[in-house]
């Protein structure tokens, strides 16, 4: 739809680039850029183990500017409520928006509420757009890779989306699995700090890791080669993945990041990163190559290697 | 549910101001405030009269900004589709965006696309945010209007409202009835040029003219006095009204602007706007008074008073 339908009629040099958020070059404001971006938020419950939509949507677009190097600023927060929502449900939401604003250091500084009958919404929907600065000099891009940069990522992957699906499907665990969702704003700071020349980075939302590799591949015109023994995943979601026939690959996360980083800076990245409550377990995960371009493979457990396809559509409906 | 909700959880020093846009003092860049704002768009048809969902993002979007008397510049859109929306509606919405952002001179610069369950949504909902400079020095406010301020409205109130319930009603009027929607930052490009003291400006969406007013009365503390005479309202628009029991001074307008306007540079302005295409029938319709403050007051067409009360809800739903 993006390729066929939004980008012939609406691209520009901005759009077209299909970054996750929108670097603005202002003219009177040469030394820096500005970061904008926007992202409509309808999971589904609105409540699940470890948060809520409404932290979804701050976190979310905080982690959009992030992830292009910016310094998130301020917030915009645009409501959606279907008739008979209650009060209270939506209360919990909005204060859990502004503790989400303030961990994140963001400002909200205007909104909007729209009301719709019932049945012609589901509860609530949230649209957050972020406004924020990226230094002068500072340019991370998914077409910078190249072949023998590190892939790193930040932690485990698929909580979030096993976290929701639980509850969808009443699944049981020994400890409750919970979404993932965090902002990572203040670790994207400290990988920059030591690291200038991070490539790029993206928060593999929908469409998991998988689809946030396939973008980068395209994009750079290279290959990607991960190691499936380095990838940390929770022992309760690959065993929920296994019940839902899912693969954690292309499950999505909230609160995690993958960087590609030149391989000689990989160390010192990841060393930060270790250091940060939100990178604990971050790992150099594979690495990007020059061949099967366009590509992601995976040298799997027992040595044997895989093509990671490209999902179509969505494995999970409403996950963010 | 803004006063009682939303302000006491999430209030700040620039969300608490209530304007329809919020300027944000960058330190960096100290000679320019960036203005950045958000609407959801939820209007029932998709397709009316003198425009469409996309239309009405764009522009009331870029009107937000233009109240706030900065150059729009960079818009972001986010749609909530719901499952079964034909692709050539979405099609002709999205080329109607295309149009309207070349109209408004502003650039689509980031997006977002989720699909909800049949059910779930109506068709579509549209989020757009928009961010843009005011330049150093200029400053708009409701507060700052003061007794002997003229009231100026841009043209002919209601058309947006009734073209909407005309089509939802199925009324018959001998000429179609359309939306006024219309990007108005040209227009106001031109009257801060020949007023930068203007001292605030509105466009008279929701709630209609009545709202907007009864905002700045008490952002300042002063009264507004009417004179019905004054007020452009087609004959259609009248009509309509009186058939289904509404009141023009609370329909929406997409395509109108109220200015207050310092006393002596009232007729400076109005004859800048009447040179524009959307301020042909600009007209002062008020004036700003000491008495009865926060309230609205009409003299009728027979010569008595009568007070414009505030609607608490809205009068007619999903109108945008």
């Amino acid at each position: 739809m993006i390729h066929h339908l939004f980008l012939p009629v609406l691209g520009n040099e901005i759009l077209s680039r299909l970054e996750d958020q929108a670097s603005c070059s202002l003219r009177p404001h040469a030394e820096a850029t500005l970061a904008f971006t926007t992202d409509s938020f309808v999971v589904r419950p609105i409540f699940f183990p470890g948060g809520d939509i409404g932290k979804l949507a701050v976190y979310g677009t905080v982690n959009d500017l992030a992830m292009g190097g910016a310094t998130p600023l301020f917030l915009s927060a645009a409501f959606i409520l279907e008739e008979g929502l209650p009060i209270d449900d939506l209360r919990r939401v909005v204060v859990s928006m502004r503790e989400a604003c303030d961990a994140a250091a963001v400002t909200l500084v205007t909104g909007d509420t729209k009301v719709v009958d019932r049945g012609k919404g589901d509860q609530i929907f949230i649209t957050t757009s972020g406004v924020g600065f990226v230094p002068a000099g500072r340019s991370l891009s998914a077409a910078s890779c190249r072949a023998g940069d590190r892939i790193i990522l930040s932690g485990t992957i698929g909580d979030h989306g096993i976290a929701i699906m639980s509850v969808r499907e009443n699944l049981e665990f020994e400890t409750t699995l919970e979404s993932d969702t965090a902002a990572l704003a203040d670790l994207t700071r400290v990988m920059l700090e030591v690291c200038p020349g991070i490539r790029c980075m993206r928060d593999p939302t929908r469409g998991g890791v998988s689809s946030a590799l396939h973008e980068i591949a395209a994009a750079s015109h290279v290959g990607m080669s991960l190691s499936e023994t380095a990838i940390p995943v929770r022992a309760e979601v690959s065993g929920a993945c296994e019940i839902l026939g899912l693969d954690p690959l292309y499950v999505a996360n909230e609160g995690k990041l993958i960087a590609i980083v030149p391989r000689d800076e990989a160390d010192r990245v990841i060393e930060v990163m270790r250091a940060h409550p939100l990178g604990a377990r971050a790992a150099v995960v594979g690495e990007v190559v020059d061949e099967h371009r366009g590509m992601v493979v995976m040298r799997s457990r027992v040595g044997g290697e895989r093509v990671v396809t490209m999902l179509a559509g969505e494995q999970l409906p409403r996950i963010c």
